[in-house]
């Protein structure tokens, strides 16, 4: 009888010198990204790291611990290879692309920066819809452009973080509509909001969930409430996928980037590695509901795409086991 | 007011770019090393991986899933470069030293072994010591030789890994003497024993240890259910803790000979990272009497140091950020 390729890769995990199952979740991933690029030898093809970055018109509304002016100073930091995922990216080999989603800063042209600015930042959800429709499709087609980009250029590895001040409270009305949980339970301290500020950011989104007017549909509530950063990476890991690529997501706004990008691509999870486990609360509600275990649980809530660049050593050590140990007929050891 | 060393790494730590303890773990593992090395600076030098094997007269008695050749088997994988330690070591630039301590078969001397065998396995303490007190003085003694020569290389950083068939036996036993933990909960699947199988070796464990009739104390017990691999370890990792080096610790039989040599140094834990929560039962109430959180929680269960050389990286990257980093002035980004 022949073996189908997941039996085969399944075999070749279980024959390697080792007890059966010993490398836990290595061999889970090793099996995952066999069976996504359809070979027993998987090969990590240029790696990258993209950086989404954008303004949040709620962050005027007092729902972050940073001022707005932080997320043109941090892609300033980004440019100038001062920022964590800067030394992870350079630590791990992922080649880093930072992306102008639509910050409130004029860059300078000549930085290393993409710039795909969809505004100088979303309005605020408060007041009326952070953007319109057609801002959102647009969104969804400028990320995808980028990872067409890499893709053509022999990458076939992505992973996806982000900058912008307020996007943890535009992530987590985002998450209430897209998994049903209250808005309550979706909403966490951000860059460091706590106690009363916590409080107030919670009865801030409630009130703006609670008077939105618009149409009755999912995807008018994403354009009503969402981000530039957050859909230009929800395009990026629609046409990662579209691509046979592998997704890594990185915490709770690249989750909940994915989260959008599951909406219009129900297969894409089949991709997608979750990289850690956020410290941000409503993160592990995210996990659970998607049915995923991260690879890290560090404690991390920076965001930027750090867990996905501190897990890329683990996921490449998935791949060279299943390539490079012996089995135990190759190595002459006995089997149980 | 001058600030001492902790207070400075904790002020460096505190004004990188990035929110208040938004690095997580690897910020308590970046002051952690900064205070072993007494440095705002560290810098982690040509890191060792040690995997100690030997055999185990208990090994005999039917408590393991795989047969006792496997241990000089394995040792020959790893000299030609086949197990995992070896894919793993590779990829995370770890130079990896084999140390027979005491396997059953006689090895090539021309074979990249260190050769400091104590004997061709230990006895099988249900029938009497596993070995004399003199034979386990001998193993602290060639386990700190091993360290204190990587040292004196330029070294300052040693992981920690083993191989020996029947080894989680004497783990089981050892852990029980060091923590006072009863025995049946010290005992776990090892290589794959389940069921009755499982049954019959907490049997054979809970006999062996009733039956002990030499002298009450936790010395004259080490020896008699001892492992020669184990006590090297412990030995080694008593000779870096000496040399002011890193400690990485790696799974169940690791942690194991962690606990020897905290037994005779209590300072140890200071210099000692725990790498990985095995899925073998018992590491974790070793870890929680020990009262450190580990790196990986992967579900792994090999052993050989395969959790250090896996958490590697995440260890460089605890340095890395703590050196590269930009600080809030440096990049002149807002504070809160």
């Amino acid at each position: 009888m022949k073996m189908d390729l997941v039996q085969q890769l399944q075999h070749k995990i279980d024959t390697k010198t080792k007890p059966l199952g010993a490398l836990g979740q290595l061999e889970e991933i090793a099996l995952q990204i066999g069976k996504m690029f359809t070979t027993l030898t998987p090969e990590i093809k240029m790696p990258h790291m993209l950086v989404f970055a954008g303004d949040h018109g709620i962050a005027k509304e007092g729902v972050s611990a940073y001022p707005a002016e932080v997320t043109p100073q941090m892609v300033l930091n980004f440019v100038n290879g001062g920022a964590a995922i800067n030394v992870f990216s350079r630590q791990n080999g992922l080649a880093l692309k930072v992306i102008d989603a639509g910050v409130n800063f004029d860059f300078d042209s000549n930085l290393p920066i993409l710039h795909q600015k969809e505004a100088y930042g979303t309005q605020s959800f408060l007041k009326g819809p952070a953007m319109t429709p057609s801002q959102m499709k647009s969104c969804f087609e400028k990320g995808g452009a980028v990872v067409q980009q890499i893709f053509e250029e022999g990458s076939n590895c992505v992973g996806f973080g982000e900058m912008g001040i307020g996007n943890t409270a535009t992530s987590s009305v985002l998450m209430s509509i897209l998994t049903g949980i209250p808005i309550e339970a979706c909403v966490g301290s951000g860059t460091g909001v706590v106690h009363e500020a916590l409080e107030r950011k919670i009865a801030i989104l409630k009130e703006a969930v609670n008077s939105y007017k618009g149409e009755d549909t999912i995807e008018a509530r994403l354009a009503y409430f969402g981000g530039f950063e957050i859909f230009q990476m929800a395009g990026g890991m629609l046409k990662a996928f579209e691509n046979k690529m592998l997704i890594l997501v990185d915490g709770f706004i690249s989750s909940v980037a994915f989260l959008v990008a599951q909406h219009y691509q129900p297969q894409i999870k089949q991709q997608a590695i979750f990289c850690h486990c956020s410290q941000e609360k409503a993160h592990k509600a995210i996990l659970n509901q998607l049915e995923v275990k991260a690879v890290l649980d560090l404690g991390l809530r920076l965001g930027e795409g750090t867990g996905v660049a501190l897990a890329f050593p683990l996921i490449k050590s998935a791949v060279a086991f299943l390539n490079e140990m012996a089995s135990f007929e190759e190595a002459g050891v006995s089997e149980k």
